[in-house]
Order: structure tokens, then C-alpha cells, then sequence
């Protein structure tokens, strides 16, 4: 084993102290403080992480039971996300002292890699763009990035003039997805639960900002969008999947990323009008990014090349230091936050 | 105008006497009798019914207002439906007396078929294949038949030992499925509603049938198919549809042809699991029979060599006289019919 000299002594990892079962409150988690980890095995790595992305979907792990898509948190020990991070120590060949690493080590202020840790999950190795900011490997050209390139250009695929809705889309992946659908000449019908939401979106360049918190999306929809639409980029679940299938078009496309709006309850209001899925003979796709994880590199080129050239624009919160990332997640369900939740460490 | 003679005198029709706000009932309908017409004019048909099919779709157009996607029944009026009716009369190039017509103005004895009429809803001559019984053009050689032939063979697309759910598996569409899947060399699962339904699914090759009507079918399904489904035709939506997506292996295809479960109230059990589309990455096609219709004559031909060749069955419920249809029609939602429901006049 190696001995690693840090500046720093102390970690701080936070950890899940209970399985909430329902909405999720501050006090479920704790911060836990160790020494920095002084040795490394065989293939490991130790980070200093930088920035971690806090992502709606870790509440899917906060269960007691394993769902079955995904193992559950670990009581008692750290919590996964993804982070960057500056490498402090490598016995893993293709990692040197001071590399930029994009891996699922979040959640915590030093992270060991092990040598079995590989694939979409990281460790992955920053070439760095010129002129990106360091956050945007978690945002634009991380894992966000890859999300909304994978269902708005991949799956959706706009043609010129075709009408888009997209949901959150003052969060993370969707204010992303709005201008990837504005790029291909979209007409972009967004929804976003608060007016500084609604201001991003239509800052980005969406044609409607339209208020999810509305007695009737469906109906507001309708108005923004009388000819119907022919896609629909789904993070969200809810009266959101409602309203886009009550106003697809027929043959209308949708790409579902995500489900948030039941993450913390797993209920909530679901799709009523499942006929029209028949009726109007809709495609619903659902996709993981992961499984798209060969085209990062490429979509890091495009998405650089895109903010570089003035056509795509990041938008994050941050937040610093470790201590604020439990009230910072909890705050993720009630929508407080405009784009990319980050924190800075 | 041309003169008819007709031996029948009096025309019955079948009308809705108000919208239902629910659960159907017999005395929502009524019996209209009516000379039969006497004349037609230029580019009409006159035909004399001899088997109606009654759908379980007509019921989403008994409804006060208008559906997005299906123009509701007028009250006062004829209903229309599926049926097979002989040439009494032709002022239509194409047609001629004593002609087997499939057309959609079902629900009553005669129909006078306008000269505007013309597409899916018919009318199409049949080209009566040898051996083939009249009701087998309702059947597996017409409309119930092409839908199970799109959502099984096109859509769905089964290989060799692939695992298939099939719901409403005793029904006149899900039966043919059932029998389409086998055919393709897939393990079947089906689940239907009654001990009758099961014996029938059973007796058609499904490998295993499940009661639609235990508490947890979901479970049910997984006892049947422990590494889960690679397909699932569904006609139901609720309880069936959650149970597929808890099932559903990774990438698995769900095609839906209709979502019968909610026809009567609109409402009822509908998917709590739709994370689930996302992190299986799941594909759902909906799809309307209509959108194939250019398919029909092909597989007509092919249905009609599968049931030459005895390996695909007919199953139907005859019941005698349009006296029978108001009855008949209630009795569709409560699942009390094995096979296709036909109505022979």
C-alpha cells in the first residue's frame, strides 16, 4: 500500500440515517466525519471531490426495500451521485495526481475508488475542453448533458416547425432540452413550476413558458399548442404526461427520462387518459443514460462546440460546502432550485 | 331512384336512448323498427345483415361529449359496428346483389350504405376464401383478426422463445394473439377472467393462464415467467398493464391495442409503476387497426392458410337476433363471453 500525504485530515461523507417513508426531511440524513484515507489498494483511486450533482433520482434509493431497478442506499455508510473530482493519489493505470475524474462518488468530500468501480458509473478520466468550466462536466457536458442529448436529439429527433413540449424544463436536464429542441427548430412549448423558472426557459429561448401549478395543464397546453404536439420530452411523469398525451398529435413521440413527480410518494396522479396512447397510436419510449454511455465523448465534443459557439447555455444553482447538501436535496422536490442543482465543495 | 323488392318488410335498429353515465346498462338501449328503404340513391348500397360484431369500443363513443378521437353515437340514431351483411341492392360500382359486404353499419337488421362511405369502416367486398365460414370475416379474417395479426406479428414481433403476456387472452381478440404468439415459437403466458376463459386459452397453446382476477396479478405473472416478459399485447390497461410493467424485462416491447379495463368509467386502476418504462427502458406502441388497413387482404389470405391448415381456431360467442344486442353488448364489460361476440341475425 501506498501512503498518501494530503493537506487536509478530515472527510466528510454524508449518509442516510433512516429509509423516510414518504417526503423526505432534513434530519433523515447526518454528516459523518473519518480521516482522509491514507492508503490505496491495487487499482484504486483517492479524490478530492470539487463538485457533486445532487439528482432527483437518489431518492429512488432511499428505500427500505431494494427497488427492483436499483440496489438501496446502505444505512450507516456514504451515498452514491455523481461528482468530480481531483485525483490525490492513483494506483490505476490511466489516472495521474491532479486529473479531472467524473465518477458516482458524490455525496462526500473524499472518495475512494476501487478497483472493481468501471463503466457508465466511473471512474472517467476529464479531457478537458478549452474554455469549459469545470462544473459543466456535471451539467452540460456530464451526465445531464448526456440525458437531454440522448431523448431530445437521439429519440425525439425534432424536425423544423414541429411542436415540442418539455417538462421541468427549468431544471437540469430540461432547460438543457429546450435548446437542443430550439436548435433543431423546434417550436418549444415549456413548463417549469415557478416564474423564475418560467423566465430561464423563455431566456433560453422557448416560444411558451407555461405554469405546471395550473388547475389545468392540459388545458393550457391546448392553448400554447392548438395543433398539438409531436413530441414530448418526460421527466417528470404526473399531469405533465397527462397533459402532453391529452394533446399529442397523432403518431406523437415520447421520451421518458424520468418520473419525479413520484419519487418521493411512489403515487400521485397518473395517466387517466391511457386510451389515447391507442387511440392516437403514440410511441412512449423509456431510456436509461447509461445505456447511451458510449457517446459521451462525442456528445461532450457537440455540447462544448455548442456552448463555445453562444447556442447552449448552462444554468446551475450552487450551493457550497458539504453541510449544505441535505437541506439542498430535500429542496429538490419542492422545485427551489433554477437549473443544476450543484455543490461546490 | 331504383325500386327495391325485398321479401322483409320491417328493418330493426338498435339505439341509445341516453348517454350512460357509467355502468352500462340493457335499458340504455332500444329496440327501432322501421320499413325497410325502398330506394337508393346513386353510388348507395342496400344490404340485409347476417352477423354483427359488437366491440367493446363502441362504448367510448356512448358518451355526453364528444371524445378527442372518436366522434360520439347520436342519440336517435343508428349505431354503428362491424358487421357482414349481403347485397340486396347495388347503385355502387363494385357491388352486386348478393355480394358479402364488411362494412361498419352494424347494430341493425338493413343498412343503406351512403356513397360517401368508404375506407376502413368499409364497405369492402369479400373475396370469400374456400372453407371458410361467413363469421370468420368478422372474426379471424376481418377486423379482430388484423388487429391481432399488427400488435402480435408487426409490433410485437415474438422470437423463438421469447416470453409473452397476452391479457383478455379469452377474448376475440386476445384469443388469435395467443394462438399468433405460439405460431412465432414464443412461451405464452395469457390471463383471462374466467375458469371457461382459461380452459379455452389453454386449449389454444398458451402455456400458462392466469386468473386476471387474483389479488396480485403481478405476482401471479411472476410465478408464470420468473426471468420475466419480453412482450406484452395488451387490450385491457390496468391491473394487466401494472402487472406487465412489474414484469418487463429490460428493453421489453408493450403494444396496446385498446384499454377495455377503463371503457365504462374512464377511470380505475391505472399503472403506479411507470418509472418502470424508464429504468427498463421499456417500449409502448399504441396503435389503431385502422392505420393497417391496407394489410387487411394479405392477412386474410395468411389467417385463412393457419386455419386450412388447423393451426389457428376461431373462437366466438353466437348469440341469435338483434332482440339480443342491448343484453349482449352489457355483458361484453362483465367478461361473461368466451371468444369473439357475434350477433347472428
Amino acid at each position: 500500500m501506498d501512503r498518501i500525504s494530503d493537506g487536509r485530515r478530515e472527510a466528510t461523507e454524508i449518509r442516510l440515517r433512516a429509509y423516510p417513508p414518504d417526503i423526505l426531511r432534513e434530519e433523515d440524513f447526518e454528516l459523518h466525519r473519518a480521516p482522509v484515507p491514507r492508503s490505496l489498494e491495487a487499482g484504486e483511486l483517492l479524490l478530492a471531490n470539487s463538485w457533486l450533482s445532487l439528482d432527483a433520482s437518489a431518492r429512488l434509493r432511499m428505500r427500505e426495500s431494494d427497488s427492483p431497478y436499483m440496489p438501496r442506499i446502505t444505512l450507516g455508510g456514504p451515498i452514491s451521485g455523481f461528482a468530480l473530482g481531483r485525483v490525490l493519489s492513483s494506483r490505476r493505470s490511466g489516472f495521474a495526481e491532479g486529473d479531472l475524474v467524473l465518477h458516482s462518488s458524490g455525496w462526500r468530500t473524499h472518495a475512494v475508488i476501487r478497483a472493481d468501480e468501471t463503466g457508465w458509473r466511473g471512474p472517467h478520466r476529464i479531457v478537458e475542453e478549452p474554455g469549459m468550466s469545470e462544473a459543466a462536466y456535471l451539467t452540460a457536458l456530464g451526465p445531464a448533458g448526456l440525458t437531454a442529448y440522448v431523448g431530445m436529439v437521439k429519440l425525439l429527433d425534432p424536425r423544423p416547425g414541429d411542436v415540442i413540449f418539455v417538462s421541468a424544463a427549468g431544471g437540469g436536464i430540461g432547460s438543457l432540452a429546450v435548446q437542443l429542441a430550439k436548435i433543431a427548430g423546434a417550436r418549444v412549448v415549456a413548463s417549469a413550476g415557478s416564474a423564475e423558472k418560467r423566465d430561464l426557459v423563455l431566456g433560453l429561448g422557448a416560444d411558451v413558458a407555461l405554469d405546471r401549478r395550473v388547475p389545468d395543464l392540459s388545458a393550457a397546453l391546448r392553448t400554447a399548442a392548438p395543433g398539438g404536439i409531436h413530441g414530448y420530452f418526460d421527466c417528470v411523469g404526473g399531469p405533465e404526461l397527462e397533459a402532453a398525451i391529452d394533446n399529442a398529435r397523432p403518431g406523437a413521440r415520447i421520451v421518458m427520462c424520468g418520473t419525479v413527480s413520484n419519487y418521493d410518494t411512489q403515487s400521485g396522479s397518473l395517466p387517466r387518459n391511457l386510451f389515447a396512447i391507442v387511440a392516437k397510436e403514440l410511441s412512449v419510449k423509456g431510456y436509461l443514460t447509461r445505456s447511451y454511455a458510449e457517446l459521451l465523448p462525442t456528445v461532450q465534443a457537440e455540447m462544448a462546440k455548442l456552448v463555445r459557439d453562444g447556442r447552449l447555455r448552462d444554468r446551475v444553482t450552487i450551493l457550497k460546502g458539504i453541510d449544505s447538501v441535505p437541506r439542498a436535496f430535500v429542496s429538490l422536490f419542492r422545485g427551489e432550485h433554477v437549473g443544476k442543482l450543484l455543490i461546490q465543495l
